[in-house]
């Protein structure tokens, strides 16, 4: 049986695509699948399952052999925008939340990808990059907050479905309540030495908990990074364990808080789904990077967590491959799980189908009231 | 082959059951089957393969569709206690090792559910609720210690067959040493505010540093809360590798410690397991709670631990359909491994015979001496 | 299809082998199977997968029946030196970089066991070890220090190829530049208390900080031993994602890092290795001491890694066994995997093929230039 045949994908997590000036481009092509930066060897991402998996997925399209040199050459022969647009199509893609806080260049404008793809997009917005471009508008943190809470409160009204915390990159998940006359401290300190960098863990902590509160009350998601990044983020700091102190305050007010990547703390990040009221998350970025390992991380991922808490995202960005990848592996995983539910659980068809709806798209759809 | 055919289960992890009068209410059959608090929704529990699961079997044993209302109905005209003695007799319990610092409300006493159930029922004590009882008895906190021990030296005749810890759940698994006289301070500050609940890290360490000696001279093993439990824990300090001081301290003086729960550190609890003599560890509350992972969690308990090591236990309770479930999935679990290091590992067949008799009851046995 | 007929395993971690004087005691044939010490108790070990793997091995290769006392008359008949050979030969063996920080007694001098095993020996330096036998002949830090960098830059020409750090015995992997006027005290203190044991955190992470970019110079890779050992290392602190600080200061300076064992941090490694250059890492010890998960320890292994970064190791010791054992499994994970990539992940089969040889011996050579 196919459980996931016509159902549709919303993407809650993901960013935009280069547009066709970089289509021929191996280069490209190799670190949109990674999250190593360029000081990474090539010749290492060209040992993956991912790399070779998406090579098959260009391939395929484009009717040429499994090989760099061979797609490089037909992707330049056609429109990228036709074929980006197949692929998208193909894996079932009716929606894109898209985090504006990367963008890969020489890439479409949101609107015009939305056009080139026939796929809607919503927006997140990043938090601390906000706040950080409106630092030095101010001499007091609380005007700077007060900037910041009036960005968030005009957020829906400017595209934007959710916010999203990059403090994992930060200073890490163990956020805590610092007191206005630090953050003041760490304010000043920080326009005196002139950074334009927000990266002192008492200002991030301070925006964080001042602002948390706008989240609620506008009823924006808030995103946290949690789990694989790229190595700008401490991976031992990014486990979402260590945001109890922030759920255990905030999740009783009513925020709704999706846990990104999650990987390799999936299990964790299940058991948090499971404990808390309004707490979701996905495994983004693992699917696609962890290709391989779709069926059992999938299936780790829902062995605590309700199907009402994960949600399908790709975290892809720059290249088509990745997105269909993506699709290809989450829907791999959820096949494989259904069957072993069905067959070793006694769960009812009827039942195994409403829960990959509602990982597909129905979680994604409510979470973010679309 | 069935390699657990016929095999007993004594369950050395488990709580009591409710009565009849709450037989046929499907929140508290819900409930039964998460950690998650009252705050949680009742809606997402049944978007779990365990509430489904738990349906199914409840279903089958009253002969009616696998659907809440049906089962609700059919629950109500059948008699509570040979619905939950057929399931206990069914899934092979033999003996319940009950923790009694969790009953439900409305539960048959223990006496009673003995009988109601066929099966022999055996006591543990928990150490910081017994300590938490004497705390205002005492001036001084070695009397107030020296109260506690009487009581665990009197553990034995009043049918404790073992002594249960959640420091996990008040200040973690990082245990250590304590000097009296900050315990004394602890004592008197905690008495001066009134508070009732044990909550000091210094008098929870002194507690447990303290006692501990008579846990060994009185041949009680120790249980701990590890891993996985209601969101009141946190999981971060969960992890039983914390407990290295206090392990490296008492288990060379002969004491006997068994991890509960442990899931998702149960590979952690297995290389305790597979380098301290005397530490024993089950997957308890995993199993039935991460249902769908079943056969994942107990291959991966075993991975580094030898079969003298891992304890069945099923954590459940107020519901027999957990416990059946529990012995299920254990079984499930069992019978893959088995399958599995005969058929790849060279194992012979009366080695794995052996094994899951030590699994499902002689390790008991065993660690409690009965 | 059989992915690894004919493959050549270079083991670059592991240990020597006892001689024939011991070669029928089964108590080392046990001990030589876990990471426990002698206080463990044998009948524990006794219930474990790789035991009774590795007296099937043994049988089968002496015609005997699966059982002890069988397998230890057999042995004290059979001449052990062409015993090890065969089972090193059936494996398929044709490298050694051994760790000579730890020798199994009565066992084989090194030039001795290159013939009996027919296997080309290469040896590996402990850094802590070296550095501890200096320790007295000097009274200044600096002069110490110079003195392991004369050691280090000598190791080439006394066999060694590379350098291994055992930190995460001492005082754990969250290494961190020390002062030298700090290392100094530490320095005067330990000699002042006669110290023979080198365990001071600040020692060690001088030490190692300013030791390195001597490896650099010299081309020597640099193992740490990670995760899984025997209790005296602290398992919480052998997370290499500790290792964070250390890698983003010599990574770039061209350090090459081996992470030893890993388990159960192996995905974190394999992140690592998906992040950073000219870090490798390896499951050894886990195979063959978790073998009843190696197909799944292997796969996770591979999740997030390139195929150029994990290398076959055994640090198996003491008994041939233990190698076979290891070589087993490692086939059998990696042929699992390469079924698994091929079949559902659209890898083509010359890629996979490719990718067991740079795992099985490919990447060793090019790591430690041999």
């Amino acid at each position: 049986m196919s459980w996931m045949d016509g159902v549709p994908l919303w993407d809650h997590h993901c960013h935009a695509l280069i547009g066709p000036s970089l289509a021929g481009d191996m280069e490209v092509f190799a670190y949109a699948l990674t999250e190593a930066p360029r000081s990474y060897p090539l010749s290492d991402i060209q040992e993956t399952v991912t790399y070779w998996q998406a090579l098959a997925v260009a391939a395929k399209e484009l009717g040429c052999e499994i090989d760099d040199q061979g797609v490089a050459e037909a992707l330049r022969q056609r429109d990228f925008g036709a074929y980006s647009r197949s692929l998208f199509q193909q894996a079932g893609y009716k929606r894109l939340l898209i985090d504006t806080g990367f963008t890969p260049q020489g890439g479409w404008a949101l609107p015009e990808l939305e056009t080139v793809l026939g796929v809607p997009i919503l927006k997140i917005l990043r938090l601390e990059t906000t706040a950080q471009e409106l630092l030095y508008q101010f001499a007091d943190v609380r005007d700077w907050i007060l900037a910041v809470k009036d960005r968030v409160k005009n957020a829906r009204s400017q595209g934007y479905v959710g916010m999203k915390s990059i403090v994992a990159y930060r200073s890490g998940l163990e956020v805590y309540p610092v007191k206005t006359i630090d953050a003041q401290a760490a304010f000043a300190e920080m326009q005196k030495q002139g950074q334009t960098r927000l990266t002192d863990p008492r200002l991030l902590n301070y925006l964080l908990w001042e602002v948390t509160p706008v989240f609620i009350s506008e009823a924006l998601p808030l995103q946290f990074h949690t789990g694989h990044g790229d190595p700008d983020t401490n991976l031992y700091k990014g486990n979402p364990l260590l945001l109890r102190e922030f759920l255990e305050t905030f999740i009783p007010q009513g925020l709704q808080v999706t846990l990104l990547h999650t990987y390799p703390y999936h299990r964790e990040a299940g058991y948090l789904a499971s404990v808390y009221p309004r707490v979701y998350f996905d495994v983004s970025l693992a699917l696609p990077l962890a290709a391989s390992g779709a069926k059992r991380i999938v299936a780790e991922a829902l062995e605590l967590a309700p199907a009402s808490r994960l949600l399908f995202a790709s975290d892809s960005h720059t290249r088509p491959e990745s997105f269909y990848l993506a699709a290809t592996l989450w829907k791999q995983g959820l096949e494989a799980y259904c069957d072993h539910i069905t067959q070793d659980h006694y769960i009812l068809p009827q039942v195994a189908e409403r829960w990959v709806n509602l990982i597909a798209w129905e979680n994604c759809r409510r979470v973010y009231q679309l």
